[in-house]
């Protein structure tokens, strides 16, 4: 529908990280211009980007000035200011995702009674304002050690959410509002990316299965296709879809799931955006609305800074990583490395999931982030 | 060998055309810094190049003030200034390709002449220096009708190439140095991209077929895998590589071929940088020094200007290629558009090469570029 404009359109971006610069370079060869707003001039999309814009995508005047000259208007990250959004759309904008979504999808509170009010199966939770109200409901026993502490807002990559084993963990609990779930037995994490058109048609790709480191908890390993039975992954997918219509979202929805040890599904949460779960699928699929058909088996490898070093990046081991076939290396081109900073991401593409597994092992202990 | 200052280099390329685009996207993953030279401030390139700046890559002043801070400097064309490229040599630079070998590259006399002291296979040439001389020969019968002239610098994309069938055509020959060179029987034009790295490791791309506009000279379609012999393929590939070694180069060798009825191969001519020909590898293939093996069969289908249109690029049709799976869309960004003006490719990947004919030829017939 914007064949008359094509290439013209004017798309901003908020943030402009990691995933605003993979954004960027899927846009490039459409010679689609993609502008970016961030509060970080050195952020990872700098040079690849057709305009920055200096300025923080929580701030409602510098999304809504932002927005003012653009035809689309997208995010890579959640956490914006959606009233500067929604006053954009009431001004004729092209929002995707929706800001009445993303208000929704950005409190993890707000998300967990979305799936509850459309029989969306997810792990039992109940909200609590601060500290002291979640310390008063484990007196009262409404609330039982193991769980799962999340902040509502502003938590990601691990961050803002604790397990609660025992009563000595109850300390390290943030005081905000928070959702405390009950702690799933889980048998494995996998993730359904589902892609939705302006007309409605959405399609996914195939289900990734996701290792998690257990120190920073966050994505070390992905693979793809996830092991898991046909009549699982097609119940994966269908969840997907459910969930991606109840937010009536035109984009990319991320939809992580629990595959629980009875072999029921659970949706986690959702990402309405480029998504970590979804890197493989630059060198190794087709692209959704065309196709999410798989090209090859892939495994993806986190780059995490090395624990123990910060500063200047270097990339240690990179040419024995890079003589290797079918292995596609991704670098942010993030200035500063810190312990567990997501620094790049590699893609490993081979015959059989095993030989994508062996190698990606191999580039886990060769290819090193330090300063 | 870059490992200790990856991916810190700087890289200059002279020329931000189309190929100069496609090699800052094959960069942006590994957040290599890729710095342009053109004297076209609105080429290709601005929006993804890290750094632009404006001047002639044949001026030696532009080419040696823009190389003084780089690392390593390359080309996407190669009628560029080799004296600044000899004198940073000098000055300790890294130049790819040398500026010794564009130096015969970039004359298709010196050319044709360095193909005859390697032995290596081309068709039958005599080279002068004016239309007076050509024309002397014709009379003296050095040169019979047909024949091809191809002026010496400067052609490329079919221009400066004359096919004279008969003494009519004589009128329309250029007045400028240039080659002689027998008409072949072509039964097939093959290309085949050879890549070498600085120790001189060579590993070719699979060949591919090429089909020409009759009118504009330049290549419509583009088919891999060439549908030529097993042995046929073997010995261009044998020749890709001696022809690299020849020019002692590091970097990309695209060489066009022709397959004569007969069944001999000639070298036709060289591009040694990102080449028309490769272009479908983006998509098709894993990527060389690293495995140029192939994942798909892929057809690829240059969008040339529409003939009769002239001024602003409009794109019709381009939702309905967009629909269809594995086809991939590549616009260069060029504001006008000019008749047969290579505006865009489009790489079409499908199980079957005849699959990926069809699709080819549809997006052909559908894409058009007008004003």
């Amino acid at each position: 529908m914007y064949s008359s404009s094509f290439p013209y359109i004017k798309i901003g971006v908020l943030g402009g990280g990691q995933l605003g610069k993979m954004l960027c370079q899927a846009a490039s060869p459409w010679n689609l211009q993609i502008h970016i707003l961030d509060p970080d001039e050195n952020c990872s999309s700098k040079f690849i980007c057709s305009s920055f814009t200096k300025g923080h995508f929580n701030d409602y005047n510098a999304v809504y000035n932002f927005g003012k000259d653009k035809d689309i208007i997208t995010v890579e990250i959640e956490h914006v200011n959606t009233e500067a959004l929604l006053q954009l759309e009431k001004d004729g904008k092209k929002i995707h995702p929706s800001p009445s979504a993303l208000n929704v999808i950005k409190d993890k509170g707000l998300q967990k009674l979305h799936y509850q009010k459309h029989n969306i199966p997810t792990s039992a939770f109940r909200l609590y304002e601060n500290k002291k109200e979640v310390l008063a409901a484990i007196n009262k026993q409404e609330i039982s050690i193991p769980f799962v502490l999340k902040t509502r807002t502003a938590g990601y990559d691990g961050k803002g959410v604790v397990v609660v084993k025992n009563i000595n963990t109850l300390d390290n609990i943030p005081d905000a509002a928070c959702v405390i779930e009950e702690l799933v037995e889980i048998e494995k994490e996998i993730s359904v990316i589902a892609a939705a058109n302006e007309n409605g048609e959405i399609k996914c790709f195939p289900a990734v299965e996701m290792k998690f480191n257990p120190v920073a908890n966050l994505v070390e390993y992905l693979f793809c296709p996830a092991q898991i039975s046909e009549s699982v992954s097609k119940q994966a997918e269908g969840l997907a879809v459910s969930v991606i219509k109840s937010y009536n979202l035109c984009g990319l929805l991320a939809v992580e799931m629990f595959l629980d040890k009875s072999g029921n599904i659970l949706v986690n949460e959702v990402a309405p955006r480029p998504h970590n779960s979804g890197h493989h699928t630059i060198e190794s699929c087709y692209t959704p609305l065309g196709s999410t058909k798989m090209k090859s088996a892939s495994a993806m490898v986190n780059l995490l800074g090395e624990p123990g070093y910060e500063g200047k990046a270097k990339y240690i081991g990179i040419e024995k990583c890079l003589s290797l076939e079918g292995v596609k290396i991704h670098v942010y081109g993030k200035e500063q490395t810190k312990p567990y900073r997501k620094m790049g991401h590699v893609t490993v593409l081979a015959d059989t999931l095993s030989e994508a597994e062996e190698k990606a092992k191999f580039v886990k202990e060769t290819l090193k982030v330090t300063a």
